[in-house]
């Protein structure tokens, strides 16, 4: 028999309202034949109320306690859920991380998901009773509750789709699907059938804000095939995460994700040595400051290294007075700095066996006028930085130099509405 | 080392500022070198939030799924409990029922408490910690979580005090104590120092509103002296509830108690034969209709009986219409009754021993001009029917008679504001 487990968010169970229309989904599933483990999220705000109560006690809550008071919120949720498909005469029973139970470390606040008993769940799918459970929640070796940190949702109903080997894990969201980028950007970007796993995770700018990245990394090493559904507009297919097949016919380019959130330095003229990288990065590392792009090149006649690399742009600042001091050490020539860029980054397994994508890129940007900034590549993408005013024009011209676009205004204009 | 519950119920719960006084309070116990195990119940208007959210969705709740949605109440308050602790240096750990655990039957909405492992709390108090647990709730045997009903908390606390064998188990409220009567209708009345199980059980029409009839029953079977306190005036001392001891020295009379919903019912002239008490009262019963006091007596010229007994007011017209056609079938000679009644009753453990009390008690009724319609007496209570009118002038003339009113108005000013 077909098994799906069918995850829905904070938005999607977020009224008493929509939990009834969250059961009118899974019941429409039932009805396919399809057995289904439901996990769902707090009501949203539910968990910002108990964060702000917790707050009025303590600043620093305590994390054991923080967990026994976080984990009520997506309690809540699988009761009155499994009242609404009761209602709807579709069995259900409900479980907490514990009842299942799901195993964790014990990192409150973070947990890390060890192992999932599924003697429980077996039983009830056999009696032929939907399976509702609560996401986010496990429980340590000592029984006490855990949680497994922000967006933990995804993470358990994909490790639930592991451990019951399902069909398919259905993430149900507020948008319909992963698009080729973002429709606010361009109007005509279409949502896309099919994506790899390693395609989503490069896609993590846009991706981010529909699955939580460690979610897609554990879909992946379990091979569980996840699909981003709209909770809103059931009967669109959305998008399929998945292995790459023999068969499937691959775009060259899936998609085009952008953060804006950047901001690049550059220390110019440094010796070329070993070593010189680490001094750098080094002291930006000590100060707890993520660095994303690093590029370096050497001027062969001078002998002279020029070093740049990116961080989030909220540490620009404090990034650039910790560089001018390690460049005066290193006698650089000059340390210079731009938080006006964004990252631009083409994305597609595709590029594997086509040589020449990059070149197409660079030619398609420059047909814009637009000046590339910094450039670095893996096996299946091609990030640029560009100025910040360029983003749209940039994105607009690769998404249709590689043939993205929807085939007609109607259809894109729908996808951007679906989006918002 | 000496051992408390101290359990708090929804209104000293009912903010996080009222959380903090409640740590406060247990802080200030662990100081002094006891150690405690607390009980707490939801934040007050949270239950009945929780039971609003599903009656949106399911207009009678599945029993199951309601318990899992009600038991996270407890659940939020014994983290931010914790919390609250934990921030004044004073270690604790909170339990869910579950956690505990605190077995029950599977009676969801109004389970039964089989057995209470206290193996974790025993670890927790030897290592210095506060206990936090969660109460109004347990887990059955096959791991589902379960409810105890209304006012659950209050078992919780004596079945962890039976279960732990605590010197005292200490119930905080928002009234300082059990009084020889209600202080709006005898501004004298006094708050007991002590009072019996038993007694506590017969004032139960006024006890009710402090302490749950189970929990009280429960104490005395297992033994568990029970304080009532309040929570916003620690150092009163408040009433204990004990069993009677040799060396104590007891009123004649603990209380007043007086019940105002009640209505009486008369069939008079019914044949004095067997099976007349079950033909009026089967019929009653038979409607789930509850029945108070009753009373038959026999006029031995005549041989015919009347039969007279109380139901709760709001049943009065339905009981009526079933007793009238009763009557008729039985050729009564008149069946009536009267809904402006009120009951009054005279609690003491002292009246076992001391023969005279229900005539002085009619004597001081009728000095104040009040007829009595109905006489019921147990070993340690006297009851008698009076008109409603009278109700006031009836207990205050009994308080005066029986020696309880507070010495001057002052404490019993103080005793009213404190007890409303």
């Amino acid at each position: 028999m077909t098994l799906y487990v069918q995850k829905f968010g904070g938005t999607s169970v977020g009224t008493p309202e929509r939990i009834e229309n969250v059961a009118d989904i899974v019941k429409a599933t039932r009805e396919k034949g399809i057995d289904v483990v439901v996990v769902v999220s707090a009501m949203s705000g539910e968990t910002n109320r108990l964060i702000d109560l917790a707050g009025q006690i303590q600043a620093r809550p305590n994390k054991r306690e923080l967990d026994v008071l976080l984990s009520t919120g997506e309690q809540v949720t699988i009761a009155l859920l499994a009242m609404a498909l009761e209602k709807r005469g579709c069995p259900a029973r409900s479980y907490t991380g514990w009842q299942v139970p799901m195993r964790t470390d014990s990192a409150f606040g973070k947990a890390r998901i060890e192992d999932i008993d599924d003697t429980r769940m077996r039983a009830d799918l056999r009696a032929g009773r939907v399976v509702v459970v609560a996401g986010f929640q496990g429980v340590d070796e000592n029984g006490n509750i855990t949680t497994l940190g922000r967006g933990g949702s995804d993470t358990s109903a994909v490790a639930l789709g592991a451990a019951l080997k399902v069909d398919e894990c259905q993430i149900y969201t507020d948008v319909d699907g992963v698009y080729t980028t973002d429709p606010r950007v361009v109007p005509r970007a279409r949502r896309l059938e099919r994506i790899t796993f390693e395609e989503m995770l490069e896609m993590a700018s846009l991706g981010s804000k529909i699955l939580q990245i460690r979610a897609v990394e554990f879909a992946g090493k379990y091979n569980v095939p996840l699909r981003v559904k709209s909770t809103f507009d059931v009967d669109n297919p959305g998008t399929l995460i998945s292995y790459e097949e023999q068969e499937m016919e691959h775009a060259l380019i899936s998609g085009i994700a952008f953060n804006r959130d950047e901001a690049q330095l550059t220390v110019a003229g440094v010796p070329d040595q070993p070593g010189i990288a680490y001094r750098i990065l080094g002291a930006v590392a000590d100060a707890n400051i993520e660095v994303d792009m690093i590029v370096q090149n050497v001027a062969v006649e001078s002998g002279k290294a020029d070093f740049t690399f990116t961080v989030h742009r909220n540490d620009y600042e404090s990034t650039l007075e910790l560089v001018r001091k390690v460049g005066e050490e290193l006698g650089a020539r000059s340390v210079e700095g731009n938080d006006r860029i964004v990252k631009l980054s083409l994305v597609g397994v595709g590029m594997r066996s086509h040589a020449g994508i990059a070149s197409r890129m660079f030619e398609a940007l420059s047909g814009e006028g637009i000046n590339i900034l910094m450039i670095s590549t893996s096996e299946i993408k091609i990030s640029v930085v560009i100025e910040e005013k360029y983003l749209e024009l940039g994105v607009r011209a690769l998404h249709t130099e590689f043939g993205l676009d929807a085939p007609d205004e109607s259809a894109a204009a729908m996808a951007e509405s679906s989006a918002d």
